[in-house]
């Protein structure tokens, strides 16, 4: 194999695929990267694969002689971030040749500025990324990337760290012929984003469409979200497939796949109620800022922050009593409707929902002192939040 | 005690003397932060001191009733740093008058926006920060703050780290009637670092003048160096002052106090070599970028570094073998006098060395393969540093 490419092709393409490399490998070529050479199209491709999550993506080069080999992700990653712009040329040989009486492969980098020696393995020893057969409308969607990242900013936040959780630690996705709804939830709370779904793809048979519904690791999607942040083109589709446990994510040139989260989602449209007797509306910014004011005092007690809403003076009060330590206090205007109320929350919770609102101004709906309590944008993105309040002890 | 004051005031000279607040305090006092306030001057005071290191910051407020109270540095400083810009009143009462039974004293803040109520301890239990008393010229200097950046700037990284190594953990000051000069070492390691103090205040006596040398420990110094770059007024004078074990820094509104390290410190000047076998003048720049590439690979073994000098192509060639992981080469032009030579270093203090020396050209002398080395910046400031080669295996 022998190949010639700019570094800056090599440094982002490898800085992508990194990230799926596992820091703890379950065996030694886990660890590399698997780069292939294509002398035919000259494109190069790199791989890399923890066995749940996998990041492919390529990128052209001249391939003067094609093949494949697996490279110590990190030492590659760490020498070609750090080399000055320029053509590089990358050659493998076996290492008996350079060094007679040790095995094995050794891949030469060759940057305008010296050469670098790494040795390798054969890429024969890395695992297959799963690959998706038999494309059906079934089992195949074409989305909106700017959907996709609003829908993930909305939901990830929420999900369960708890890996015994389950499908809690994900986000489920239902991709519906016009709408792409994410659902994230802990058992505390709950996020939904509904986002429009135009498939900029108008030749997918539509009539026989039937949603599709997927729940897929919290921690391949947030990797799925720095590709489209980092992606020049936001405005290309994004192809999703998926089959038997796995799901991929395709875009122009990067490809990431994920084992799915097997088991039954909580049905949660059930858990949003549809009556309120109290409604406020909210500045979003004032509202986080005062809280995390607050925090500073919940955070040395049981992080519960108390709400008061007072009909008469259109006013909010947060406060929190951190036994020992000291006390809070912070009153702000709001639209009020419905009776007075004391009601409690794990202050963050609410933190991380307001946060994740994106709209300056928010309504919040609630029923009684234990009853959900709902969160949505006043304007903007269709988004739903719902955190479960807590026991006031007086 | 009742003051207002602004926002910014409080929560700049909060995060100020923060620093010296201990993370694992020896006694519950020394977490807070001892803020006093004068009625006559309308002076505002903070101070922290860990026993070892002591900052105390002063600003200017609307002081009702003075007083004096320690309060929770860490609380304070992050409920402080939250609020909006604007007035904040400080006041403090008894415990007792809030919350019958309850005893002890409590700190009351009241931002534009809420109402915190924080306990506090009384002001007598915190320890005096040390004063240097009898100022004399034999003890007092006023140094240049900009001289005082360059000079730490320029030697706190050669310090050891190793709290064993006891004066080898400080930079090494001596004060000259012109000229100020840092030295720091590990004993692997060594940068000196000669500034002009033409002190602006020309009214001390300067007749008598003898050298005055203090040993001040690096965590001090990188507080102060912290300091000096926050400082607004980097013009004015810095009056430094030390007397039994202990030094003092003034600026306008701050001052940093420290324990000296007692004990000789070496006698580093006979370690610079004063004639050389061998000359370069390398560019820093491309020097340290080779070396930051190289070290990716010596970082998997034992870091070590060869420099090869190569007279007749007027090159420099750095290399590093890692045995079982791989190998780097690197060459770059320099201007060579002297005859060949291949030297090893450790290659960290290679590049620290190189990081701190301010020029764009450097030159380079050495001896022999295991005497020391010197590097000097071309131009600018006087600054040496010597780095212990070690020994090369084959």
């Amino acid at each position: 194999m022998k190949l010639v490419c700019t570094q800056s092709d090599l440094s982002t393409n490898l800085s992508l695929t990194s990230r799926a490399v596992p820091s703890r490998p379950t065996h030694p070529v886990l660890a590399n990267v698997l780069l292939q050479a294509d002398a035919e199209t000259n494109r190069v491709s790199l791989t890399a694969f923890d066995l749940n999550l996998g990041i492919r993506t390529s990128f052209s080069a001249e391939v003067e002689e094609g093949g494949a080999i697996a490279i110590p992700a990190k030492l590659l990653n760490d020498i070609t971030s750090r080399l000055s712009e320029g053509e590089i040329t990358l050659e493998d040989e076996s290492a008996s040749v350079s060094s007679p009486g040790s095995e094995g492969l050794i891949v030469t980098l060759t940057p305008k500025s010296g050469r670098y020696q790494v040795r390798a393995m054969g890429a024969e020893d890395f695992p297959e990324l799963p690959v998706i057969e038999n494309v059906e409308t079934r089992n195949f969607a074409s989305l909106r990337a700017t959907a996709l990242i609003e829908g993930l900013r909305g939901s990830l936040f929420a999900t369960s760290t708890d890996e015994t959780k389950q499908v809690l630690t994900g986000v489920h996705l239902t991709v519906k012929q016009d709408t792409l709804e994410f659902a994230a939830t802990d058992g505390h709370r709950l996020a939904v984003v509904e986002t429009t779904n135009e498939s900029p793809e108008k030749d997918v048979e539509t009539e026989n469409f039937a949603s599709l519904e997927v729940t897929v690791p919290a921690r391949a999607l947030r990797e799925l979200e720095r590709m489209l942040a980092h992606s020049a083109s936001q405005d290309e589709p994004v192809a999703l497939y998926f089959d038997q446990g796995q799901v991929v994510f395709e875009l122009a040139d990067q490809r990431l796949t994920s084992r799915t989260l097997e088991g039954q989602y909580p049905a949660y449209r059930q858990l949003i109620p549809r009556e309120f007797e109290r409604e406020l509306t909210l500045d979003r910014r004032q509202l986080l800022n005062a809280l995390e004011r607050i925090a500073v005092l919940a955070d040395q007690k049981n992080n519960i922050v108390k709400v008061s809403l007072d009909n008469v003076a259109q006013e909010v009060t947060l406060s929190c009593e951190a036994q020992d330590v000291g006390s809070a206090t912070e009153s702000m205007s709001a639209q009020i409707s419905g009776e007075n109320i004391d009601i409690a929350f794990n202050i963050k919770y609410l933190m991380e929902g307001l946060k994740a609102l994106p709209a300056s101004e928010i309504f919040m709906q609630l029923n009684q002192a234990l009853t959900p309590v709902i969160f949505t944008p006043l304007s903007g993105l269709k988004m739903t939040y719902l955190a479960m309040p807590v026991q006031l002890r007086s």
